[in-house]
């Protein structure tokens, strides 16, 4: 165990997802149990310039693993983009004599924590918390399989309308440039289409499938589109193609939005978080610094910043089948 | 008892509302226990005139009650509103040897009801389903409150982000012209304003409100805008207002769209629904037609369709006052 | 307006139910928005005795219109019985320069308020805070309808299990001597049979009823049982009953519990609350005192407290026959 | 591909569970996508002998990817266990030309199937269902993660009135010999303390632990008890030991029943169910049989049956560590 490791600071950044609470939770009770000093942060990177502390017990955080967000609340810091900014950070760490930081947040605040320690030698690790599950070397980021639920649970709704009336309903989901959440929540939902940014589908394939599975006798159908994708992406422009050339279905177009980042995050989230967290402490006690926690093969493991930034599409071509086969 | 009733069919049409399936069912279970045929007419008066017909027994509505939308499915139908498609409908009616009609639905529904008799003498009930709450006659319609529920859950969550970051939502519902749906969900969801039809606010004094709660020390907004009230109608421009002129928050739009017209209906709904199916057959057992079944102070009463349709603007003043007072 | 009274406490007392912390709320805000102070007591009249009182202004209840429970507790006072002990709590109101009180919770919650205003002539007004609608001169309590829905939602996963195994489930659910919640939930959950308190069905006559719907091609029943009602107080001897007398079916219990007393609360009951909570400051701020706010037919009432325990039997007679109906 | 394949039949059997629907669906589709037919058999085993046959196309199976239970029902089959059973089953098989079996179900289900295939030499591929997460050979069984769900959710609920009123709350959950459920929903709803029939605490140290937690400042505590725990197997006289025991704490006990068999799947099992659906024949169609449908890290496997139903006790020793550290 690092002995130097007495007090330790927690905060969330960048768009919040369920199950924040849970994992800051889950750091705060994991300092509990090793006696050590935690502090939250208010307000992500822009918090720490600011100072903007609050001690915290294993008694400040009860009651807070079933609630969506984060009580400390997130941020995107321009500040902390500057050199300056970092160094007031620096600073109000050290004066609070702060040893050791958990950041919970994407790829956007990693980035930001390997900058600050390349300038100030400070350990930082990472939470993957973002509902897009777009962060490599973790199986899993937390708050992605509610997201999951709550886009499926949106589209059972819609598919009770969308039945009665014989409708197309477009159904945009978030996942910014990945499309693991259109994937899944589109076969969950029973999805006839489903478009994602990894594969470029073509309006016309689209079209055609679409006229396909309408001769096949489906009366309704749904289409779940990525915010990322490029057809989808000028998702009223679909819309009015489809109405052109398809007069069969009346045409609606839904944008689920920013639902899918609240919520009473799933239990798989919550013992996710509370890996994690507890994960994240274990790492800094351990020594280690500059790693990010994640889950591969459900086991815990400790992946270097930069391995989690890379940019590689892995989307699985075993569940586009799933799709394409489930839903003719 | 009106012995001249033997057979009677039931069909939903117009919007579909969370309930519908509960109040067919209780149609057809009434049917059975006063031992009448009872047979369903798939999409509303479009499938009257196609004789798109289905015999209901007691099992055949099964497992029904806890579903959204309406398995007999809805439509609007152009031809009705013709002489000749009604004719046609009426001699399906005949052919079948149908002596009444229980039609589920919202104005729309009811006014071809009323041109149908006059043409045909043909016993009609109403039953109210709309999620809109937009009838004369009757407290509630079908589907109402689980649209007020599925609201304020999505806000919910909503909530939860917008907490998170300090963001300022404006969140569209729906209702039509009626400020029901919005003036209660924004009640029952903390909403920091509410924008309804029946009360035109202005957009300056929306800011100065908003300005306001900001500084009263409300670090996120919730603004509900009712679908058809005036400055909400356009709702993007609406928000692009704000951002000029309130700079503390970022704005941010959700459009809830369709998931309001569907999922489980709540136990009110389900209630409701089949108090009002129940009363729609003893209506007809008792020679009456033309009439809505409504409720009014929680008993089951019978309405002429003409007074259902009556255009009275009866929002409550004393829910404005709560919503005014519990948003300080 | 009263100008005496210038500083309101507020507090929850008996069981809890949902909506209380709207209702907690709305009184908080409406003594805000008339520039009133406002103090919570923690733990009923137990922490009136014990002058566990906090501060409360319009920010100390925000984001917590959609939590369950109360976050200012509730307990059941023995102390409170007693002479001394309301001495005691009337001390600690003057020393704090409290000038009226409004109590939340149920019929046990307002004989406590009766006694403590004869010895103290001290003014309280009374919001119905209780699941199980037992409260006479309001049609409605808060909580209510949140646990119908609890109720409903709960069968609805009993009954997917049940339909698949073609078994009977005895469902207990909450009430105390009020089949309320067993009736509408009942209704609303498509029970085959519902044992009220009201009503004696007799062991014989659920038997027969049962065998009837089993040979009418019922494949699996629920049987909703109020835990007030005779037969059903003993219900693992009413499955044994039913075991020996109806092999056609595996018969099953299940006690929902606990469960549905908590849950974030419907709509319709956050609106109840809020509509109540200013309903409780106004009342005072008229000058009156020893009522209870109800709703009767959607409008806001006062009633006296004697009135609102006045034990009367009021099931809806029209609701037995529509569960009736709707089961055949 | 398995060219002599060319109509499948596809049963549920053993207790039911969420995603059972999702996962004939794929089967069914899957059939469709490969040009082969397929056969629902009803109850299980019992309707194999029965002959309880149905033809299933792509269209058969629409609007079930949602519904909790089966709609080819379940049951157990004591003739099955039969040497006549067995034939009479085979006997119907072959009359209708079926060329192999998916049979959905648990542990019994598949020891079933190793017989028949033992005296039959037909193809049999399973896939596991049940909400226990009990079989060997794969990571999740169909109806776990949904399972999670509805406990944490009920727990959420009956936390809300534990906080209120400062209550003890023991929460038996399912689960058979495994603590699968009660330790991963433990975990996720913040409970206190976890008994899991793998790991023995003993009464005393969970009254010591209990001790503790109440002394470190908790009002109310949520214990999880597996229904395979020795200690909690009588949970009843737990409660009465940790009254006598505990006099900080009003004890009360929830059993969660059947409701955590039912239930609108999760993303999570839809999605599994429909990657096993057409796991099972594309297992078939490689000519593989004695099989069971796995996920391992992920991927889709085949697992001969004799490997799935060894009894290995699996607990995860990393949970138990996390559940005790976010208790403190």
């Amino acid at each position: 165990m690092n002995e130097s490791i007495k007090k330790i600071a927690v905060l969330t950044s960048g768009g919040d997802a369920p199950g924040m609470n849970a994992a800051i939770r889950a750091v705060v009770r994991s300092c509990a149990y090793h006696n050590i000093e935690c502090v939250g942060v208010y307000r992500g990177y822009e918090g720490l310039i600011d100072g903007d502390f609050i001690t915290l017990d294993a008694r400040s955080v009860k009651n807070i693993i079933n609630r969506g967000g984060t009580f400390l609340k997130s941020a995107r810091s321009e500040n902390f983009r500057t050199v300056a900014g970092r160094q007031k950070a620096f600073n109000n760490l050290k004066s609070h004599g702060i040893n050791a930081l958990v950041t919970i947040g994407g790829d956007g605040t990693f980035t930001g924590a390997i900058v600050f320690n390349d300038e100030h030698n400070f350990p930082i690790v990472g939470v993957p918390g973002t509902i897009d599950n777009d962060i490599n070397g973790t199986d899993f980021t937390i708050g992605y399989d509610t997201a999951l639920n709550t886009v499926v649970e949106a589209i059972d709704k819609i598919r009770d309308t969308a039945n009665s009336h014989n409708r197309l309903f477009l159904v945009e989901v978030m996942g910014r440039d990945a499309g693991d959440i259109a994937l899944n929540a589109g076969i969950g939902a029973g999805a006839e289409e489903i478009l994602i940014p990894e594969q470029d589908m073509g309006r016309d394939r689209l079209l055609a499938s679409l006229k396909r599975s309408k001769k096949s006798g489906k009366s309704s159908s749904i289409v779940v589109v990525a915010e990322g994708d490029q057809i989808g992406k000028n998702i009223l422009g679909l819309a009015d193609y489809i109405r052109e050339n398809l007069e069969e279905y009346e045409v609606k177009v839904t944008v689920l939005g920013h639902i899918q980042r609240g919520g009473s995050p799933s239990c798989f989230d919550r013992v996710l978080a509370s890996r994690m967290g507890v994960g994240a402490v274990d790492a800094l006690l351990e020594g280690n610094r500059n790693v990010m926690i994640g889950t591969v093969h459900s086991k815990i493991v400790q992946v270097p910043f930069v391995e989690s930034l890379k940019g590689e599409n892995n989307i699985d071509l075993d569940l586009i089948r799933v799709a394409d086969i489930t839903s003719v």
